[in-house]
């Protein structure tokens, strides 16, 4: 594994760093750590990585590494950059040959998510988009509950994002983190909407399996100066007929990363909440609730897949990222082998999900700007 | 007091009783108390009302009762039918001189409801409307912090209003509840956004003080054969630029009666549910979260002046209901005394709630036949 | 109705007033509420007692009232004074025929509280303990779960009451409510044990069916200068071989009333905080865990006969008293009507209860001095 | 690093590897994987050990290890052999000159664990014992304000460590992980007092800084032909003054891995669930109970020192786990590099806490054979 970005000064690239290490079958081997060819040298030695593979550039690292033999050259790499360097390399990365995992959003727009897309199916490679929180086994197994049809068709969803770290201009007090995801030149045309927003949509759609059919949003920049959105509240309608709403706010103060679902059926509904991501509440029309957990007997095949160790030793964020990058790694190396992957293993979000990320940003964002009119995704 | 309908069958009859005797000062003298004047007699014998007193007409009851020495007719009315049958009950006590606690939604179309505001003010009787979740002390508590500027500027509101009981085509099997609530002939133009869309609006607007600009919904009806929608989401926009969503739905399977609200400010936010009414979250940017319950020594005034039992000895709807007949009783005690109430007292929804529901009615079903337009109040 | 004590001052008379009153069959109409005589009247002219029936003593209101008709003289008493002042009026008012509600613990000291059952069978009159917390529907489903054997054998109990009110010596403050509950005049040899800890004990007994055979207590006085207990830890072993732990604490800082139980079978178990008295936590060993709540469909005979409103309107503690005062004014009227009283109001804790309490406490306190031996109960 | 124990069929084994390896700093390249000398070549190729450091036996591992040079040779190796062979491994280890990371308990036995202190001292080596549930932020947390005297003098303490698992005869059902918990031979004394009351114990006192210095356990065998206790319930006084009670029992039918303390002092208490590590409740006697928040800015150096990802991000088990051997290796390295280590970083249960666990188990079981007598640590 080579990964682009995530130098000093990061936060992303060490959660991909641990995530692509817990279950010890991925190294780091190689990087182009920062956009300062100086900085990305330090980083590199930071890592213990190996001189030679020390690049000063994404650039340098795809010249070099795909001239280094198949069992030396990294399989794969890792884009941990802010948004509008993720296009760039990742085209890079495919056109030489490499696999990809790729930070949410896609792109920095539409445009360039299509073209990844097509390269990525031109050039048969593997690509995941790391929206973390499909990662869950509570989500493996609100999939697998609500595809099924135990619950009959499904009628209402309601996804929220809350978080409060942006009540105040953080991006003007030093915050790296605060300030590329309110420039609009890193960012692209959405905040959070971009930054969260997409990570409610994935979930939403991958969780139902359904699609947003059309959505009407009310989008807000709240804090005063503020360059991008930071608020915006979305009603929902499914190609089923279901109906919904999405929430996605940076300015809920006193939020921490409050991500939850709730899915309703004819029959039932399921309930989840990021804070407590081993625990699902499954409520019926005329039984008691049921509260499912992780790693329970009970559990499903998917959810059983992705769980390290027995109930009640609670698994979390950094373990659902590993399953991104555990499934990922057994599809690369399948692809590899030449043989068929696990299905199992094809249980991450891939370039697909990703254009539909931008696809969502482009209906949200329109919408807003048309003052809640319906648009069609 | 007397009280109109809330005979044999009847629910909210039942609790309107137990709520007004909970303080043993209110006593049920009266009652036309069911539309079949047979069934009126015999459940005024039920409930041990003195024969002379059991009317089988509610025009009877007015005539009769209004003729009585002060001291010996009804204070007031309580009037408990389903919606198509409060007005005209509202309009002759109102004319009679009795003063009216009254079942939400106000009245069948907001017309009446205004007819009803214009008697109330030129007559200077007293008219509760019983929006029973914002009698809890945490509410009283919610709307102090909140309206004090402890937490800034006001800028996301969400308030749901999830059941499921309506998930199936119930109002076909039997159920005089789902039967008259799903009926526009009785129930009026709204299904769950009067039944329930209205207690969610009362609390938002009670809650923070604020009010609802502009609205636009998106209102459904997803059991078949349904006459009424059944389940609505509704982007809200306050008179001081904040931003909401409103949610109510009656087919949200598995869901009990899960009212909730959160409101957030520049600096912190507040989080209740009705199922735990007791709690209230208290978040902020830079501190723990603080759990706020009744009965502690810290609570406000207006919570303290709501509580009757110490802290860790819960108290629940019916206490709710109970504080709004306490202080409707106490208003009107002073007025017969010719004093002025406690400010305490003049606590609980007035007729101008009531009418301020029927507007919310009608804009957000105009807002959904427009397909989400945007609906001034 | 008349009520001993319970006047200015008290607290338990009012709630005692309210739970007798919530269902609209029951009336206070005769009182001797203080033991000061010219409180007692000043309390009984705040309640609107007519006049001939304010008593300045209880012994008066014993001799009058037994003399006035059948129709119009008390059907019973409540009596809500300190535990010193249990006993004479209790013996009083079985030796002149009234049926009784007594307030926990029973009585003084363990000798009183047989004297008490010795007169209550023999009179063949109705007594009730206020173990209110066995009052709550949720408890009345825990036991018909726990004694059918769903479960399997019984094997550990768990039952706790923590407070933190007396963590300060509030008792030298002037506080009521604190004085006389250490005040071993007035209390009797227990502190927390009597006050709290006999509420924990009735509860794990009542809920399970099983009877403590032998318990081993450390009881401690935290507060210097304090003259009773205000903690103990006990252990339990019950007549079917089960074990357990039963905690009771004034001193545990930050806690409210958070009295808790949990029993494990051998095939699941169950959680109830009186807090949420309205949930209970059905866990079994190879399925989901289950969250029971009241007024739901599934809820067995005696829950559903001991609750008012529908799922998701949340009954409470005065609700729970509530219930013990109907069930007993039910069997007081049948008794009065000479028919069999309906089993489902047979279910409200006894003179039995109240003697069962008594011996609690004085195997607790003799446990504690003699360094946690075991004593059989 | 090196493994002893941990292959085929093993549970922990995996656990710790995971645990060593999330920080990227610590790599396994050694190893003596299983009591099958066999099994323990295939355990090693299962891993990707390098051939000739996959060892037969223990002994053989630390004959060779020990003749590599120091930038060659395993800086410590790690024993997650069952409890009977955790002695012998760890003495000859330190007799070797290597660190250790030992399972608990300790060992087989006090004896056996006062030889390997006695060692660990003489020979100036890192040990560290994995009582993983202190190496959560949040117990950082509460050891920080519960030891600042924030709380006032501690009072009371309830530990609590349920478990259900053993419910039914699980080690006659072929289950590895029951069977070697229930057999005298393999596991020592104690079965449930050892496997999880050690844990409970070590909860205990390390939060608090108290020393427990006498209990009266009440110890159970409640499974029919069982051979070591599933259950006890013991009373506990600390040095100072302080009473308590801890619980561990795996015949809990429905509980997970249910670790839970509340610690209570004169002005506050705490209130911790393993099920939720990243929450932790704080009361108050007089103001609101505050939720402290793993990530949060307000929570003290020891506690942020061991969080890797933002607040709203759960942390869990595996990064508890590697907590301990993210400090272990640190404290190792500042050895081997012959400087101070960081204070921050001597925060490990180390061969002290070890010998504790195992003198707690002597008391509890033989305070149980003696039917509760009270036995002195």
């Amino acid at each position: 594994m080579g990964m682009i970005g995530g130098g000093r000064g990061a936060f992303i690239g060490g959660v991909h760093r641990i995530a692509a290490g817990i279950d010890g079958q991925i190294e780091l081997v190689a990087g182009a750590l920062h956009v300062d060819p100086e900085i990305a040298v330090l980083s590199g030695q930071d890592l213990y990585l190996k001189p030679e593979r020390i690049y000063r550039t994404y650039k340098e690292l795809f010249e070099k590494e795909s001239k280094l033999g198949p069992d030396e050259r990294v399989d794969f790499v890792s884009i941990v950059t802010p948004n509008h360097v993720h296009f760039e390399p990742a085209k890079l990365a495919l056109e030489h040959g490499f696999h990809v995992v790729c930070e949410k959003p896609l792109s920095f727009n539409l445009e360039e998510g299509k073209q990844l897309q097509a390269l990525v199916n031109s050039n048969d490679l593997v690509f995941a988009v790391t929206h973390t929180y499909t990662g869950y086994p509570m989500i493996k197994q609100a999939r697998e509950m609500l595809t099924s049809g135990v619950f009959g068709k499904i009628r209402r969803v309601v996804v929220e994002y809350p978080q409060g770290w942006l009540s105040t201009p953080l991006e003007r007090t030093g915050s790296q983190q605060a300030s590329w995801r309110t420039d609009p030149k890193r960012s692209g045309k959405a905040g959070a909407v971009g930054d969260i927003g997409t990570h409610a949509e994935n979930l939403a759609e991958t969780i139902t399996g359904l699609k947003i059919k059309e959505l009407s949003a009310d989008v807000t920049t709240f804090v005063d100066g503020r360059l991008l959105d930071d608020d915006a509240s979305v009603l929902l309608r499914f190609d089923n007929g279901a109906k919904g709403v999405l929430m996605c706010s940076q300015i809920s103060a006193g939020e921490e990363n409050a991500l939850s679902i709730r899915v309703y059926g004819e029959k039932g509904s399921i309930e989840w909440h990021q804070h407590d991501p081993n625990t699902m509440f499954v409520k019926w029309l005329d039984k008691p609730m049921e509260v499912y957990r992780t790693g329970q007997g009970y559990m499903g095949a998917a959810a059983q897949a992705h769980t390290r160790v027995p109930a009640g030793h609670p698994e979390g964020y950094l373990e659902a990222f590993a399953n991104i990058y555990r499934d990922f790694a057994k599809v690369v190396q399948a692809k590899l082998d030449g043989v068929s992957p696990d299905p199992l293993h094809l249980d991450f979000p891939t370039v697909n999900d990703g254009v539909r990320g931008m696809e969502f940003i482009d209906a949200v964002i329109e919408s807003g700007e048309k003052n809640g009119a319906w648009v069609t995704l």
